[in-house]
């Protein structure tokens, strides 16, 4: 039997966020519609984000959509990176506008418009606020959710009196990202620095968490900028000093994105289906009658007692009771990612237990009705605990540590595609140079990802131009 | 002294958000930015409706913020009556795109589309979702709040196999949101019908919740549209039904806004600024240190104590441990509309007691500290009863019922115009005719707010053409 998700990767992600209900496609171009099953997770990455927040006192804002064309103008490297993904309003019923507004990527030029107004004083900071939005970048390949034109996201913006707040943030905040990652998403990241050439247009520093795919490739899956002074002196933004100084503040900003959603599917996802962390999970547990359910009204009533005792403990339970065959039902909601399932028949009833198989296993089990509350606690924790250990093997067997040359790298890449590998994560030395980057690039799709906070071994000499290495540095296909 | 609320409730209303930093204007125009406590006005809407959603099983959903013309285009009064107000992309970087979009002004053109791809059978029956969202309409007179560009709110949409279902829901949802000013807000509403002349551009039926200011005008604050099978015909939305006919479907539409947060305030703001319902109120308890609170430590030991007490039973409560003034505190935290103001100096220490002021009275007292959490608790409920209590006195004071000709109307308004009273919420009859109403409003400024459910008496004749009336209805001015 074929499997197409070895076989051919992007299929098989396509076919699954829609056969899971995730999303679906729309006529706008690049856009998708985000149904239930898929909004809901977002939400539950805005709850956890929600309460990152919330500890550190960032209180939620929310500015306007629009940008007007000479906030852009005021950052020369913002505007460079960002030009040619911007859509235009320029007109409103039949009237052209004076000044047209683009839609917000991001949200620096006009956040930094009121912290100018809004920032006086060293009592005023640090100055820390998020906003959730919908944002827009027209980029010309897109996929669900990984690279959307208007997608949704949280930005975290700060303002701090000195260099050393505002790169303490920028850390805070990517560690609270690993966190978020691994222990809720269960996915493994891989942590440090961006090089110059993949940094945020205007940042002075841009800090990453990066996932690894089951094909091998890349998500940039959170992002942490300190923009040092430049979007201060963009938009004035000065406070007075204790010595009564009028003083530039230090700004930073912070992001993740539906992206998460894109990612989550293709680190858990198997061939059948949809793998979610329960954690996230919109059913942790579905409840399927089997057997002649219809002739006996018992098995529906004691599911619908268990239904009501999980929702009770707060597990997000589903029945159901639908026309559908029983094999039918098993497979959708393997289908959709559910963590538990649930059979109950003749047979289980009279036994008073249940039949149980977790979505990641394969083998089902018994379990006596008393037990089943404190055992689905149980499962799901090991689960959790399970999919992040599994995406952490995977990731750790494809990455690759001991390619020097460019040459060597080419021949990994061939291998791999000969004998239907990914090729990974690959860590090489790097000079520092542009050249190194481009030529990489150009010659095997390959990009920096990051100069990992802990390399596993430290490169001594460039990839391309065999000079001593002035960093090591994952590179890797990216989505 | 003057009063700028009585007498320039414009002034008093802009100087009032400002104040209380709800808000700030932004360069976009008729766009404001929601600063931390505006914002969180919204959450704390926004969960309020989710917990509706949820308790109905109507889950949350996200749908391109771009809509193509052509959407608009295929429901003719729909495109009629949001053309004039609809900002439209026409480039992306330096490209003109082919078909321009829309920023959405509502969405049931584009949820329209999917309905049509994802309702097939009656199983599939009724069918509803949810969205948060930025919406668009450009109007001519914008103000913070009631009238902007950029708005945000919830639209639910929903799909019934008939129309006495549809209807259901629409009626749902009204009195969910009659609960939800009355109850949350302590908003006295007046429910009913639209005419057909104020109805939402599409719809059938539109229902409205409408809410009388300080000064007399009239927000409407939320709207449920029962949409019949017009949209349905527009997108081909059918199903099979058991009959295996294919059917066109019922659909609904409902919304409340960010206009809420204005209505808010005009409801229950005063001279002195904010006064906030305690269930909404961003800060619920300030704790305010007096006297020499600096030499004697114990005081600021003692509050944070109290701070983290009041915490631990839900208590949304700020320690104001700044260096201003007592004064300024009790000043900025009134504009602010933080509902119980505790002010703790050496005395109240000795006494193990803190002195007590709810917003909304003038009157402070003593409370023992042993006795403060359920004092709070007690007081809390108390203002959120008195505060709906007041206001519904006060509209009350301001209906006029025994108006019977336009001529009556005029001399009411210029009579209140030289005592300086509110015209109010006037109730005629009227003959159903489009006329009364065009009259009316070129005459007076006055326009049909709803039909209500229940009017106080019935009117026998129209207002303006004394023929007999077919309805009663309430006029006023509005936002």
């Amino acid at each position: 039997m074929t499997n197409l998700q070895t076989e051919d990767f992007s299929k098989w992600y396509l076919q699954t966020i829609q056969q899971a209900e995730l999303m679906s496609y729309s006529e706008v171009r690049g856009c998708i519609v985000f149904r239930p099953d898929g909004f809901e997770l977002w939400e539950r990455i805005q709850q956890e984000v929600n309460r990152y927040l919330q500890s550190e006192d960032i209180r939620n804002v929310y500015f306007p959509m629009l940008i007007p064309k000479s906030y852009f103008m005021k950052e020369a490297e913002h505007v460079e990176g960002f030009a040619p993904e911007l859509p235009w309003v320029t007109e409103v019923g039949n009237e052209k506008l004076e000044e047209p507004y683009a839609l917000r990527p991001t949200s620096e030029t006009m956040i930094g418009q009121s912290f100018h107004e809004w920032i006086k004083s060293y009592r005023d900071l640090p100055y820390e606020i998020n906003q959730w939005a919908n944002v827009f970048r027209w980029e010309k390949k897109t996929l669900p959710f990984l690279r959307t034109s208007e997608f949704l996201w949280h930005e975290g913006h700060t303002a701090h009196a000195n260099e050393a707040d505002a790169r303490k943030r920028t850390l805070h905040v990517l560690n609270f990202y690993v966190e978020l990652l691994e222990k809720f998403l269960a996915i493994p990241v891989y942590v440090g620095k961006k090089t110059p050439s993949e940094r945020f247009a205007g940042a002075v520093d841009t800090y990453s968490v990066e996932a690894m795919m089951q094909d091998g490739k890349a998500v940039q899956a959170g992002t942490s900028h300190y923009l040092g002074t430049k979007f201060a002196e963009a938009f004035d933004i000065r406070f007075l000093n204790q010595k009564n100084q009028h003083t530039l503040v230090h700004t930073t900003s912070w992001a993740v994105s539906t992206r998460l959603i894109g990612s989550l599917i293709m680190v858990h996802g198997d061939e059948q289906g949809l793998v979610l962390p329960p954690k996230i999970a919109p059913t942790q547990v579905i409840l399927i009658p089997v057997g002649p359910y219809k002739k006996e009204p018992k098995i529906l009533t004691k599911l619908n007692e268990l239904k009501e005792q999980l929702k009770t403990v707060g597990i997000r339970v589903r029945l159901d009771d639908s026309d559908n065959t029983a094999g039918f039902k098993f497979n959708k909601w393997e289908q959709k990612g559910a963590v538990v399932q649930l059979e109950l028949g003749p047979r289980d009833l009279v036994k008073n237990s249940i039949t149980l198989k977790m979505r990641d296993l394969t083998e089902k089990e018994t379990v006596s009705l008393e037990q089943l509350v404190p055992t689905i606690e149980k499962y799901m924790n090991d689960m959790q605990q399970r999919l992040l250990e599994k995406a952490r093997q995977r990731a750790t067997s494809n990455e690759y540590t001991n390619i020097q040359t460019l040459q060597e790298l080419k021949d990994h890449i061939k291998n791999c595609r000969e004998t239907k590998k990914t090729p990974g994560f690959v860590l090489i030395g790097w000079d520092g140079s542009t050249e190194t980057e481009a030529i990489i690039k150009a010659e095997t799709g390959f990009t920096t990802r990051i100069i990992p906070f802990q390399a596993p071994v430290e490169k001594e000499f460039d990839l391309v131009s065999g000079k001593p290495a002035k960093y090591t540095v994952w590179i890797a296909r990216a989505y």
